[in-house]
């Protein structure tokens, strides 16, 4: 008996989160098989070339056939293609799990595609950079961070430790959260930052190419950090956007009421109302600071 | 006659960015006589304690007495007064210069009260952090940075080229435009990224005290990088929006039906819509990093 946790670990999908946890299994586990899974060839052609795979293929029941983990990690809307795919391959006694940023639309998709021999653990890293890809990845993405895991009520106790471990071994801190709770939050947290930024710099490339190239150059008034996160993953941001329409559209409205008062504010030239405003967002900063996020 | 760029400068406001140019000046310019003013006098202690000026005092009057450069470097609120003040205590031939973010609003609070004997070269370093006071400062905060110049007609060549190499001295790159112009592009570079930043760390906030300490937490997921620029100085910002108001105001109104048009696309479904603008602005943070101002 090995004291690994898992012996054979299927990923299916390997871009940025994928091939970053193929990366500290093999610093941290070097007994675990790996197999990788991806829809194009050049992506496992590159994973290959990485080395960061025993086996590679097109697959994705063939890649979970006797593995003892599955991590689902591609963008939401393959899920239940997914689930539908490696159903009748899976080992009795299999952990499943994902990495998707909107659990409830992960629990809907995957949960009732998977047969009752195998365990499902949904789970969510909180990390990531704006780059994708196999190349993107790197074993210290997920050190420090938060990994949230929202399992259901049949879940058992014991798949839910052994996830919990595995991103521990990744060094990661773990919560445990309802679908629902963690949607909200990270509508929050995640959505709607994303969103913004992805309009802003929408806005500013429309606004004609003679003002777009001092655009670039003075962009470190603030701009250039939008720009890094809406550089993110176009295909798995529309997902997650689409899966968690409810709560980010519930936020946008807040948002916008917020921002339609300083608007106002400065029409109006309200100094006070700006000035008290700027300095009640300073605070959350500091908090973070203190939490050890920034 | 020495190789010095300036004998006597006099900085009027001793904050992130004052500091910074004290820091370069001592740096560079090591017989360069340098007089801080702040009008509290809490910040001079400070001053003296990192030992970056070799004279303080809280009248800028007598700061400017004899300077052959005068460095306006507060919140615009305080211009018209500060001209006012040190105008009858110009020596003859000193280039007054400034490092506000609003360069019409500069010009208009400062230019009046000049008098003739002097020039008078409107610029804006556009470099920070969202640290403020003398302490935040360092010298390599201007490196590779753009300075902005916006002479105005009457003002003589040869004192925007001092003022122009002074900046390269701490490392930046010259542009020269009209007041106006500079104010449109900085209101997308800067001042609206702001503007969003501090709305969505506001609505964040409002959200309760359950769900405030999870979004510290989980701000990884894109939240952080707005309470970054949120924390920047409330009094500075308050200033620069309300001398900016109409380029910003014109500017939100793209932005706001941008947002309205990306909140529908959510709303109906319409994954083409969304995945089409996320990938349009994947484009300009490869401009940005080409530009090397990532």
């Amino acid at each position: 008996m090995s004291g690994r946790l898992f012996d054979r670990v299927a990923l299916i999908g390997i871009g940025l989160i994928g091939s970053s946890l193929a990366r500290v299994l093999r610093r941290d586990s070097p007994g675990t098989t790996i197999v990788a899974c991806a829809r194009r060839a050049e992506t496992l052609a590159t994973v290959r070339r990485l080395a960061i795979a025993d086996e590679t293929t097109q697959d994705p029941a063939a890649a979970v056939a006797g593995a003892d983990l599955v991590v689902v990690a591609t963008p939401l809307s393959a899920y239940s293609e997914i689930g539908r795919c490696i159903a009748p391959a899976l080992r009795e006694g299999a952990i499943v799990t994902d990495v998707g940023s909107v659990k409830g639309a992960a629990i809907e998709a995957l949960a009732p595609t998977l047969p009752d021999r195998v365990q499902f653990v949904p789970g969510h890293p909180v990390a990531g950079t704006e780059h994708s890809g196999p190349d993107a990845g790197f074993a210290d993405l997920f050190h420090d961070r938060w990994c949230i895991l929202t399992p259901l009520p049949d879940t058992a106790p014991e798949a839910v430790a052994k996830i919990a471990a595995l991103w521990e071994m990744a060094g990661m801190r773990i919560a445990t959260m309802a679908a629902e709770h963690h949607d909200k939050v990270l509508a929050v947290t995640s959505h709607l930052p994303h969103l913004i930024a992805y309009t802003i710099v929408g806005t500013a490339t429309e606004l004609g190419q003679d003002l777009q190239s001092e655009v670039v150059a003075y962009s470190a008034g603030g701009f250039r950090d939008f720009t890094r996160i809406a550089a993110s993953d176009p295909v798995m941001w529309r997902d997650i956007f689409l899966a968690n329409r409810e709560a980010v559209l519930e936020l946008l409205q807040r948002f916008s009421e917020d921002l339609t008062a300083l608007q106002r504010a400065i029409r109006r030239g309200d100094a006070d109302t700006l000035h008290d405003w700027f300095a009640r967002t300073r605070a959350i900063r500091r908090s973070i600071i203190e939490a050890k996020q920034a």
